[in-house]
C-alpha cells in the first residue's frame, strides 16, 4: 500500500502504529483501525489509557521479577508457598501457564527471555545475578544445607531450583549457564520432564520427541 | 483462562481492552500486552495517541462520507476528477482498494455498511439518503439530462453511478435497494464484472463463479 494512497494522516498514523505490533501486518493494522473508527469514543480511549498504563503503572516483583501490581507479587508473598522451591522461567506468561495447571505450590524467577546470540541477547540482559543473589541469600539462611549441586532428583537438598526453560537451542543454553552459575551452591537442580504429550498418538509425534521419550523411557505403573 | 490468575490487574485490563479487536482472543492479547510491556513507554503512549487521536479527531467528507483530515476530501476536491461518475461502495477500504488499482478517476460514495436485517442494519444506518440527495442535485444541475435510468452501458447518460458493493445477499439486497431509490433519476447505473480472476485456474474456481462467468461470456478479443 503506497504512502500517498491513503485518505488520512491520521489514518497513517494509527495504522503505521498498529502494524508495529507483532503479527499484524499491514492488512490487519488497516482493519483494526477502521473497526476502531466505528466504536464508541470512550472504547477507544479505555484501550488507549489500559495500553498506557500497564507499559507505565505496572512494577515488577522485587524478588521474582514477576509483573505485579505491588512491589512483591502475590506468589512470593504467600506464605503458604513453598519458597525453598524456584521455578525459573523465561517469560510472564510461563508463570501463568503453570499457575493455570494448579499443580505447582512453589515460587518462581522469571528471566525476561533466554540467552540468544544471534538476538545480541546475553546473560546480563536477563534476571541471572538476581537469580544466583537470590540462591546465595536461601543458602546462607539454611547453614544445614551441605550438598553440592546434583542432578539427582531421589536426594532432597533444602533448596530445588527447577528450569523450566524453552526446548530450543536459547532455552537449552540458557539452562547450562545457570547451572554453571548455581553450581558452587547446594541445591538440587532439575528440568521439566520432555516426551510425547498427554493423549499423544506415536504417528504425529517429531522423531525428536518421539527419540527423547523412548530414551527416557519409564517403569510401567499400571 | 480464570480471571484470578491474572498477576496484575493493570494486566487484566489491557488484556480484557485488546481482546475487544476483531480477530484478537485472549491469547493474542496476552501476547501483545506482554509485547508492549517490553517496549519503551513513549512507543506505548505513541500508539496509544494515534489511535485516540484517529478516533476523535478524523473527517468525513461532507460530499462522499469518506474519512478525510478535512470536511471535503482529496478525492472530491479534486478538480481533475470526473465528478459524475459516482462508485458507490460499503467502506472506506473499498475506496482504498480501487484506488490503488489506479484505474479510476471518478468520485465515491462510502455507504457505511450493507443493509443487513440479520444484523439490524437497515438502509437508515447506511448514507443511501445523501446518495439520493446527491444525485438529485447532479441532475438537477444538468437539465439537459432525460434519460429515465438504464442498465445499458452502451448508452452514456451524464451521470453514471457503479454499484461496486459485495457480492453476498447484504451486497445485492443493498444493490437493488439503491437501484429502486435511484430508478426515477436519469442515471446509468452499472456493477462490477464479475467473473474468474484474472489469471486464475478454473480447476480451482468455484461452481458458482464459473457457472456465472460461463453465463456472462464476451466476445473473444485477442
Amino acid at each position: 500500500m503506497l504512502r500517498e494512497r491513503y485518505p488520512s494522516k491520521l489514518l497513517e498514523d494509527a495504522v503505521e502504529a498498529i502494524g508495529t505490533l507483532p503479527g499484524v501486518g499491514k492488512r490487519s493494522a488497516m482493519r483494526l483501525a477502521l473497526h476502531l473508527l466505528r466504536q464508541p469514543s470512550e472504547n477507544v480511549h479505555h484501550l488507549a489509557d489500559a495500553l498506557v498504563h500497564l507499559r507505565d503503572d505496572v512494577k515488577y516483583c522485587s524478588t521474582c521479577m514477576m509483573i505485579s501490581d505491588a512491589d512483591t507479587c502475590s506468589i512470593c508473598a504467600d506464605a503458604h508457598r513453598d519458597h525453598r522451591t524456584i521455578c525459573v522461567v523465561e517469560s510472564v506468561r510461563d508463570v501463568m501457564s503453570i499457575e493455570n495447571t494448579g499443580q505447582y505450590n512453589g515460587v518462581y524467577h522469571v528471566l525476561g527471555g533466554s540467552i540468544s546470540p544471534i538476538d545480541g541477547i546475553g546473560p546480563s540482559d536477563l534476571t541471572i545475578s538476581a537469580l544466583v543473589s537470590r540462591v546465595e541469600s536461601l543458602c546462607d539462611s539454611d547453614p544445614s544445607a551441605s550438598l553440592r549441586v546434583t542432578n539427582d532428583v531421589e536426594k532432597s537438598p533444602s533448596l530445588e531450583v527447577i528450569l523450566a526453560l524453552g526446548g530450543d537451542v536459547e532455552g537449552e543454553t540458557t539452562a547450562f549457564y545457570i547451572y554453571r552459575q548455581l553450581s558452587r551452591f547446594p541445591v538440587k537442580l532439575t528440568t521439566l520432564a520432555r516426551g510425547l504429550g498427554f493423549g499423544d498418538d506415536l504417528e504425529y509425534a517429531d522423531e525428536v520427541t518421539l527419540g527423547r521419550s523412548l530414551a527416557a523411557r519409564q517403569p510401567f505403573k499400571p
